[in-house]
């Protein structure tokens, strides 16, 4: 018997355990053009939570008493489709379950770039793709730019500030707590604002007293209003994520969006899923800099299946610096 | 003895007929190089509200005691600068007062397009170049985009509609109180919303069943909010003006902000005085579209230097529709 997270209930602001719950599920026998996968590496993301509102978006919402989804790394352990074959290691959208079976157009095999194969889920992964892309496509980041980056030691976050050194920028991070800011250090970081330490307006206006030319959004909240204050003529921000507001009914309150017209501000949304096109691209020159060295994968690892839920619930208390994994 | 219009003390919050001063100026004789004005026609704008503060911007801001700025139209009365001759047409910066005098490098004579010379003040000036690369540049607005236009009855407002009518697009607009929301439709707007009947949400939704490409922002505030609630995918936002927010000191509440993300919506703010390298092409089609009757002239006019200030006031009461302009 396989075993799978399901959505017991829709969460009313911050999710919680009860949420959640591991059930035994029979798998189908595999067909033609189908594998059966066993999963290895599960990613949980913020993203996922809006999944859990029934409300429609860009990805269709979770069912109350359906498994739950999600990016995974697997093995094949029993194949009936051409290229695959036991052993094979893929990337899958059938996470949060140790094992499935899928139809084989909707794995991937991993590309050959000589790394550990959960970095598939993280810096070369969607995380990494969500980084690089946001940066360099949406933002229009470029060398010289004085780059702000929110969460900055979070998954995307922390990939954003190596990506951002490696690119001649220089790069202010915001984190919360001191090691987390240690870590935005490590990365190279040019300087680390402490969120908990008071205003962010106050600390990013000391760490970038010239302003900013980008912004990295992955909070929203008080840390986009810090980013009009402080914007440059023709800043761009490229707006990843606000986790600030995920489980947060109150509306969000800007005292310095009117900024955007003095400072012809550019604010664009973006989801990583629309540079499909691109990821060769990505894999070439992301695969170049993780090689290299340039750029380091951060990971919080939780290890097994019965951890899925507590691993997801960390990401929004600040539980994971880099990419949190689950390992089965 | 000239008479101009000075900045008497700082408004806090909404301006009052306090914070303006009428004195009797005498002016300099007229040097080489320089023009003597006599104002036919003066404009005044809601920019001009951010120039009273004491804060640096894209312009400068007006000093207590000095006398204010806008555009304005006169005629030469003395010239010893070559190409201006007593009775030309001017368009300069010099408003606010009767007379002026002025170096000829500042001063534009008209455009030679047989229009009314007041026009150059509004729909082919600096009002009609912000609805036109506002709509057509900025929110990259084609034929087939659904428009959302909000202070569709104002200056800027009542020229994007007719513009976005001209170049095929379906046009929402919104405006306060019956008599002007009747403008807005003989305008040729598909549909208008009076924001004065109920919240603007959910009057948009009801006009908009299928969500807008477009949004042209006069406003901010809950205009804004409802936008982001009801953008489309890759949606544009143009933001020319937050009026609700130049006199309020209260933060702005967003409920929908998150929505840039999914929808991918790609927020811009402009100054239009970064067209001006346009200018010619804004004439010639602009002028085009005027001078065929495709875009009619929306004009307010008050008469009287004394009147300036309470014209000006009035941008703050809705008592324009279309250019608000004071005639000498």
């Amino acid at each position: 018997m396989a075993r799978a997270w399901h959505l017991k209930s829709r969460p009313n602001g911050m999710p919680t355990s009860d949420n959640f719950e591991l059930k035994e599920t029979s798998l189908p026998p595999v067909g033609d053009g189908q594998v059966r996968i066993r999963n290895r590496w599960l990613s949980v993301d913020p993203y996922m939570r809006g999944r859990m509102n029934d409300v429609k978006s860009y990805v269709p919402p979770f069912q109350v008493g359906e498994p739950l989804e999600g990016g995974a790394i697997g093995e094949i352990v029993e194949g009936k489709a051409d290229g695959f074959n036991p052993g094979d290691l893929v990337l899958h959208m059938g996470g949060w379950r140790d094992e499935t079976v899928a139809s084989a157009r909707a794995v991937n095999k991993l590309p050959n770039l000589g790394v550990d194969p959960q970095k598939f889920l993280g810096v070369l992964g969607v995380t990494g793709a969500t980084a690089y892309f946001g940066l360099l496509d949406v933002a229009s980041a470029k060398q010289g730019d004085v780059v702000f980056v929110s969460a900055a030691a979070g998954a995307v976050g922390s990939v954003v500030v190596q990506l951002a050194k490696a690119r001649g920028m220089t790069v202010v991070g915001s984190a919360g707590g001191r090691e987390k800011c240690d870590l935005v250090r490590s990365l190279g970081a040019d300087q680390v604002v402490d969120y908990r330490e008071g205003p962010i307006l106050k600390s990013l206006a000391a760490a970038a007293p010239e302003g900013i030319d980008v912004y990295f959004d992955n909070v929203g909240g008080d840390h986009l209003d810090a980013a009009f204050a402080l914007a440059r003529n023709n800043a761009r921000f490229a707006i990843c994520g606000m986790i600030a507001g995920y489980n947060d009914p109150k509306p969000a309150e800007f005292r310095f969006i009117m900024r955007v017209i003095a400072a012809r501000i550019r604010l664009q949304g973006f989801i990583v899923f629309d540079f499909q096109s691109r990821m060769d691209e990505f894999y070439r020159e992301m695969g170049q800099l993780v090689t290299s060295g340039a750029v380091h994968a951060q990971e919080t690892v939780v290890d097994g299946l019965e951890s899925t839920p507590d691993a997801f619930l960390g990401l929004f208390q600040g539980a994971n610096t880099g990419k949190m994994l689950v390992r089965l």
